[in-house]
């Protein structure tokens, strides 16, 4: 039976100004409106309010999660360190990890995602391919020691998680339990109302092959995508892979040294010879695993050194500094070109077989035109390194893409054998010989989730939930003196009889205006206001969203808001 | 809408022993029944039917708080230090407290409860008495780095607990917050279907006046507590309060001494004068604070030294030695008696005024009979501080107390303003002065409840749980093939549509025997089997608990069912 909440005692101080240390909408309104609190650096109190949305959250995340036949368990926050250096994550999650000591000296960890635990869990309990396949999934806190915690719940170092796991014997099976939970997540984020992006995403400390990342478009995220005009591509900017088909470079002419004095920029070679910075071919030197390798990008470009490393992983690319170029004559630094370079060659796409490019001579103060690709350089590697821009075209429809902030609220991944192979996961298989099993994982950020939500429907009144999330369905009013009071009550307590969740603001000796002004900022989808007219019982029901307000007697008023319902 | 539950595919492994570190029933069944297995040392993984039971209680739990208008909120678990350091707990808990350094070498603990941080967010929160009394709770995992953690999910390092703080203004409004949740914990336990008593406690660490304790019969149990055949008393065995009337003494003759060589301890006295033992009183001595006190006791009882420590909280007690003796040749080791001692003397109630002793003489080698208490010595404090034996009056009825042991499921305190006073929580009174809050403290263990209601339901079968808390409604098991596999799939559909929570046993090429077995272990209240006669539409539908079984029809199997509901 639903339960009138009565302001005068809910647990949500609501606040003019924002707080001074917040930089995002999300972290503004939710401490604002009440529904949070700071406890540390990163570390939240979730209020009343603040406690009923996340509850909504969770609860469509394990309805939808159930109908896909995932089962729901709970493993512990606090892990023994054994299984993640097994994996080898105890080292690599680096700072990012909150390691510590029990009363033995023991060491454990608070779980940032438990990969590990739930392989060892599955080869406790299945042990033929008959009990697969199998999807497990919890919703549990989870622990980041962010760098630099900040936009309130969007990015904190204790948040909730849902984190589900699929075991499958047939990497047709992986492929298939990762397209249910594809599936099942845009149920999710449909039924929240998050207006959401599913791109490609590299997969990052996680291994494995294929992965998808679910961005909410926001202002306040920390993620950038691209996203195409046409909505046929949109991709996290790390993922995009951009291909050029080979040109017809048979006319250029034979490659030519020019003498460039003090030209060792792009910048200062294009104003020397007067083309532009397109028409160059850049070359950074890189260390990778400790091997001198070239990289050759457009001049125009810049390459991003974290898809060139996610391009390389595991292996490990740093940047050369001047010892590297000891007893090394051939490297001269400002005149590399690729043509006859002794080292691998890595190449964008842009870079294709039969364009031809202005490029260093490999001697000081000398640069050679008309080098072309495919007859004065080959190329050892092609990857796609540079910082995407807006305006590049989109890979599907060549029509320029947009760039955008979006919070990353959802991410699948298909890990294959990696933790399998660590913990030696295998089951009986049909005939009888052990297979190795192959797993997915796959986790929705439920606190985050929170802030998503906030930030993509609040308007400048504040907070504005969908009913589904809201904190409540309708929030009462009493805009006046004892007879309005009572009125609001009695509506609140007819509406919670038939089954609604009711916010009721009675409180004693506020005014009308500040309670309109809650009201709006607490963001309930109905406001039911009980004023002028109280006395003939009329009341004003009015759309949070739309601002739509209707004059209704309270049978009216009652009956429109629980057929809603 | 609920769901089937596939046997065949439930992470629910059964085992035939018990495992082998197992000390109780809940501990060997959870495991054997699969609803729990061990990660690490008292951290504990919840399968698919340990977390229904858990989910179920929990949400008892949260009807009758909610009920009760307690408000749900979700403080973090990982705490900063400061407000610990403050309540003096961050070193009071001892090696009890998981503590961490985060990346910049900041302290953080992992909260074993909350005292001191939701007394910050009422400060934070509330301003005037208007906004008093509230009621906060939350359901959480909490930490204590327990030194033996043993006995299962009875005693994790990790566990969920229901935590609730109440904030009042006057003495009277806490003893009001206090009732209420007094009275929502009986509703509580008994929807529960525990066994349980409400017994005084003392409060140890947690400080503040009143509390009890919410104890439930179990062999399993860690705490000692006595129980009244008549049922008008039980307690903490450590807060047993023991109380004797004077009596007239006037008769006893003059104290008188005796010359008793070699009879430094009770027995070699008794024997020498052949009284019995409890005709002696023995006197203690310890050091409280480092001063030496007496403590006297009927000869034939022991001292319960953390009832003494708790009576003299906060001063330490510490037991004497050798050295304490050195210069103090008034106190004869072995020959301590209370007539003209200088120092402090404390005694058990039952070394009543009037009563007389054979005590030592202070003397070497000498007692004296007929030493008459309020005659002869004076009794400085009167604790209860002997330990309790089976037989011991009821301090009610006087009928002889039963001994037990029982678990631990429920703790209220009243606190007071120990935590206010830290925290200066104050609010403006009614009059315009500050007013200082007192609060109230409770909870209530929810991974140790179904530890505490496995142990009370289960037979030799296996767990057998209360409706409301079990995993499911029914469990259909197909005992046989192809045909009663159809049946018992086709029931459980027609089950589940009709609203129940049902586990269906279809798993191929196991065979009836094992089936049955596993449904008594798993502990479904009611057993619906597809056998024998399955042909002709008859399934035969048993009770667990009472083991009753009655042929029915589907049709009729499915309406008993439903009705029941």
């Amino acid at each position: 039976m639903s339960q009138v909440q009565r302001m005068s005692r809910l647990m949500a101080k609501t606040l003019r100004d924002d707080p001074a240390d917040a930089e995002t909408l999300s972290h503004k309104l939710l401490v604002r409106a009440g529904y949070v609190r700071r406890t540390s650096a990163g570390l939240w109190s979730w209020l009343p309010l603040g406690k009923k949305v996340l509850d909504n959250i969770a609860r469509v995340v394990r309805e939808e999660m159930d109908a896909i036949g995932a089962q729901e368990v709970l493993l512990p926050a606090l892990l023994p360190k054994e299984p993640y250096e097994a994996s080898g994550r105890w080292d690599e999650y680096g700072d990012l990890l909150f390691r510590l000591k029990d009363r033995k000296g023991g060491d454990y960890l608070l779980g940032p995602t438990h990969e590990e635990i739930f392989t060892l869990v599955v080869k406790d309990q299945c042990t033929s391919y008959k009990d697969l396949p199998v999807m497990l999934y919890q919703i549990q806190t989870k622990y980041r020691d962010e760098a630099r915690p900040r936009s309130g719940v969007l990015r904190g170092r204790e948040f909730q998680m849902k984190d589900s796991y699929s075991f499958d014997t047939t990497d047709e099976g992986l492929a298939e339990s990762y397209a249910l939970h594809r599936a099942a997540y845009q149920k999710i984020f449909a039924r929240l109302g998050l207006d959401y992006r599913i791109v490609s995403a590299i997969s990052g400390a996680m291994g494995g092959s294929a992965s998808e990342e679910f961005l909410a478009p926001a202002a306040a995220g920390e993620d950038t995508f691209v996203d195409c005009p046409n909505g046929d591509y949109a991709a996290n900017t790390e993922a995009v892979t951009f291909t050029t088909p080979p040109v017809d470079g048979s006319a250029h002419g034979a490659m030519e040294e020019l003498d460039t004095p003090d030209t060792p920029t792009i910048e200062t070679l294009a104003k020397f010879l007067g083309v532009p910075a397109s028409a160059t071919l850049k070359n950074l030197l890189v260390k990778v695993d400790g091997e001198i390798t070239a990289v050759g990008v457009p001049g125009d470009r810049e390459v991003d050194l974290g898809k060139l490393g996610e391009h390389l992983a595991p292996a490990v690319v740093e940047l050369v500094t001047a010892e590297d170029f000891e007893g090394r004559p051939e490297l001269v630094r400002g005149y590399v070109g690729p043509q006859g370079l002794k080292i691998r060659y890595i190449a964008d796409p842009r870079v294709a077989p039969g364009t031809a490019w202005v490029t260093g001579a490999n001697k000081a103060d000398t640069h050679a035109r008309d080098v072309v690709c495919g007859r004065d350089f080959e190329v050892d590697d092609y990857f796609d390194v540079v910082v995407v821009e807006e305006g590049d075209p989109c890979p599907v429809c060549g029509t320029g893409l947009k760039l955008g902030r979006a919070i990353e609220i959802g991410h699948i991944f298909q890990l294959g054998r990696k933790y399998a192979d660590t913990f030696q996961l295998d089951v009986l298989g049909q005939q009888g010989k052990p297979v190795r099993v192959t797993m997915g994982s796959y986790g929705i950020g439920v606190s985050r989730a929170v802030a998503a939500l906030a930030e993509q429907t609040a308007d400048e009144q504040g907070l504005c939930w969908p009913r589904e999330i809201a904190p409540a369905d309708v929030h009462v009013v009493a805009a006046g003196k004892a007879l309005q009071t009572e009125l609001a009550v009695d509506v609140a307590e007819q509406l919670a009889a038939a089954g609604l969740r009711v916010l009721v603001d009675e409180r004693p000796g506020v005014s009308p205006g500040v309670k309109f002004t809650d009201a709006e900022l607490i963001g309930v989808p109905k406001i039911l206001v009980a004023g002028r007219r109280a006395g003939d019982g009329v009341v004003e029901l009015k759309d949070r969203r739309t601002g739509e307000r209707e004059e209704l007697t309270v049978a009216e008023a009652v009956a429109r808001l629980t057929a809603d319902a």
